[in-house]
Parts: C-alpha cells; sequence; structure tokens
C-alpha cells in the first residue's frame, strides 16, 4: 500500500555556490525503504535554487558561475530592489531562471537520476545562509 | 489511507505582469484537510508562466520585468514567429526560462512555502488572459 | 485505492533539436487506466531537456533556437569545460535555464495539457543521442 513522509533538511551555505546534498536524499530514501516512488524537493528561498546538473569536472560549475555573473550581473544599475545588497536582486533572477522544485522518481529503491547527475542547493546570496529544504517521499 | 483530488482554477489577468494566488491554493489545501501531502500546480499555456518569488517588496516585481524585457525584448527582430503580435514569441521564451510546473509538500496542513515565498501566475503577454491552473493535491 | 507505476522512455535523439513525446506519454497514461492522477516526468541527463511548449506552428522551435544559440553560443571563449566539445558547456547551461522535471496533473483519464502544449525533450548536443526519461505515474 501506498504511504508518504515529508522531511525538512537544513544546508549550511558559505555564500555563493554549489552544495549537493544528493547522498542526503539517497539517504532518506533509502531510509523509507520504498522500492518504487516518487521523491519531491522544495527549497523554501528565493534567492537560491535547485539544480541537477553534472557532478563530474568541477568547472563545469565554475562555467555556472561564469555564465551567470554575466547574464545576471551583481550591481546592475537598471534594479531598484537594492536595499538589500547589489547581489539581492540578481539572486531573486537567478533563482527565476532556474527552479526551486525538483521531482525525481524511485525505482529499485534509488532516485533514477542519471549517472552524471547531483542534485545541487545554488547559493546565489554572497554571504552565508542556512537554507531550508523540505522533502516529500511517496511510495511503497 | 492516501487520497487524491483535482481541481482546476480560472485566473483572469490583466495583461504583462505577475498575479498572486497562493491564498487560492491555501484554500484548496486547507479544504482537502490533508495534514501530509503533495500539491502540484499546472499551468496549461505556452506565454504565461509561474513562478515562486518574494511577495513583500513589489519593486522585486518590477525588477523582474526590467530584466526580462532587456534578456527577451518585444518586437526582437530574430524572431520568425510574430503573427499573434511582436509580444507572442518573447512571452514562450519568458515561459520555457521560468516554468509551468510547481510541486510543493504539505506539512501540518499547510503548503511549505518559506517566509518569504508567494506562489505567482506570470503572465506574459500584453493583452488580459483567462489562464488555466490544474492542481493536483495528494495526502491524507 | 490509490496505485502507483514507473516507466522508462528512450528517446533517439539526432542531434540539436525538438523531439515531440506527449503521445508516448498519453499512451502510458491510458495504459494505466487511471482516470485521476499525477504524471511526473524526469529526464536523466545534464545536456538535454523537457519542455512544454506550442505544437502548432513549427517556426516557435525554430525561434527556440535562435535565441538560445544567441544568449549560450557555442564556443563562448569564457567556457573552460570544453573537452567534449564547444557545445558541451553551453548545453548544460541550456539546460539549467529550462527544466528536467515535470509534473502533470492527471483528469478525466488524461494529462492535463492545454490546447497548445506538447511535451518535448529538447536535445542540446550536436550529435545524436539515446536519452533517458523515467516516468512516475499515479492515479487511480
Amino acid at each position: 500500500m501506498l504511504r508518504q513522509s515529508v522531511h525538512e533538511l537544513e544546508i549550511a551555505t558559505r555564500g555563493r555556490g554549489f552544495y549537493e546534498f544528493t547522498s542526503q536524499l539517497e539517504k532518506l530514501v533509502t531510509g523509507s525503504g520504498f522500492k518504487t516512488g516518487l521523491a519531491t524537493i522544495h527549497l523554501q528561498h528565493t534567492s537560491a535554487s535547485l539544480l541537477i546538473q553534472e557532478n563530474a569536472d568541477p568547472d563545469v560549475r565554475r562555467d555556472f558561475e561564469t555564465f551567470f555573473a554575466r547574464l545576471v550581473p551583481d550591481g546592475d544599475p537598471a534594479f531598484i530592489h537594492t536595499a538589500e545588497g547589489d547581489d539581492d536582486m540578481p539572486a531573486h533572477v537567478r533563482t527565476a531562471l532556474t527552479t526551486v522544485n525538483l521531482s525525481i522518481p524511485i525505482a529499485n529503491g534509488q532516485l533514477t537520476l542519471g549517472t552524471w547527475q547531483g542534485v545541487y542547493l545554488w547559493e546565489h546570496r554572497k554571504i552565508a545562509h542556512r537554507r531550508k529544504v523540505s522533502v516529500h517521499l511517496l511510495g511503497e
């Protein structure tokens, strides 16, 4: 019979950059005992995002930062929401261009991630934050 | 025992801009009686999108419009799909750069949105539209 | 009573471009017998993405390629992750700007897609690939 559970993870960031938490998610899935099911991950913030991306070559994450720093530069004079710093509005835009929700089927007791897929929290603010992620697991 | 329900919301827009509908979603969740579960929201259109973003300072939405108007300008001469207006193809691109699906766990009888997170329909066409959103609720 | 199933689709691409697989998803939904439910689709790759977009005018897909080729050009000298080709890192960025997960409610035995919505795999690499998609169906 189908069952569900909800969990909360807290991820401490040290400022802008990628924080992989695939193994924490895998631990939750293993703990659930679900062989088949669905994992849904929601980040409860508006200036950091979730990203499934390559977890082999760290240059990929460096290039992501390069690209987004050029596309959504800090201190953009077009922005008026600047009270919290020159990286605040860019952080909101970076979040909107990526996502705060992920949904991953579970099969054979594991997330159906591809060989090169890792699940990252991408911190977009320059200073450290504690970020909350809610996780819903459904399965049997 | 787990139960589910599907709902349809209709959101009338007055043209390009943000339309928050967090409270309509919360009402559905409360009405379901689910203490724990999952809410999935799907927008049935290709020229408007869904966005979870800051709902405190309206300048954030203004800056979003500024950024996207610069990134995906109306009347871009590179576009050939222009029969429905100079904002039609830009509306498709803005939709692809954001999303039309959201998945939010439910805990303690409420969506696990962060303190500053609101759920918006972002209308990308300049004229008014009636937009349909399907909502799936799972829980117990 | 709620039931679930997990499926795997394989989509052969002939290089960069859009590959609609709406009908394959509809066939899975019909086969499940679910009248009401939820379909979740996950692409197991980091250089191709999923996109729900207009499936009427092919010019829309052409304009998407034009826009993304300009926004994330192949051979961008800012990228250092280039070992697999000048389209490799751009493919990762295009994937991050769109998505690899979709969640679509099912009602009346069908995906609640809008009239103009088709589900596409968007291949971002220039050469052909075999792409795997996992699909979770929940319903009754």
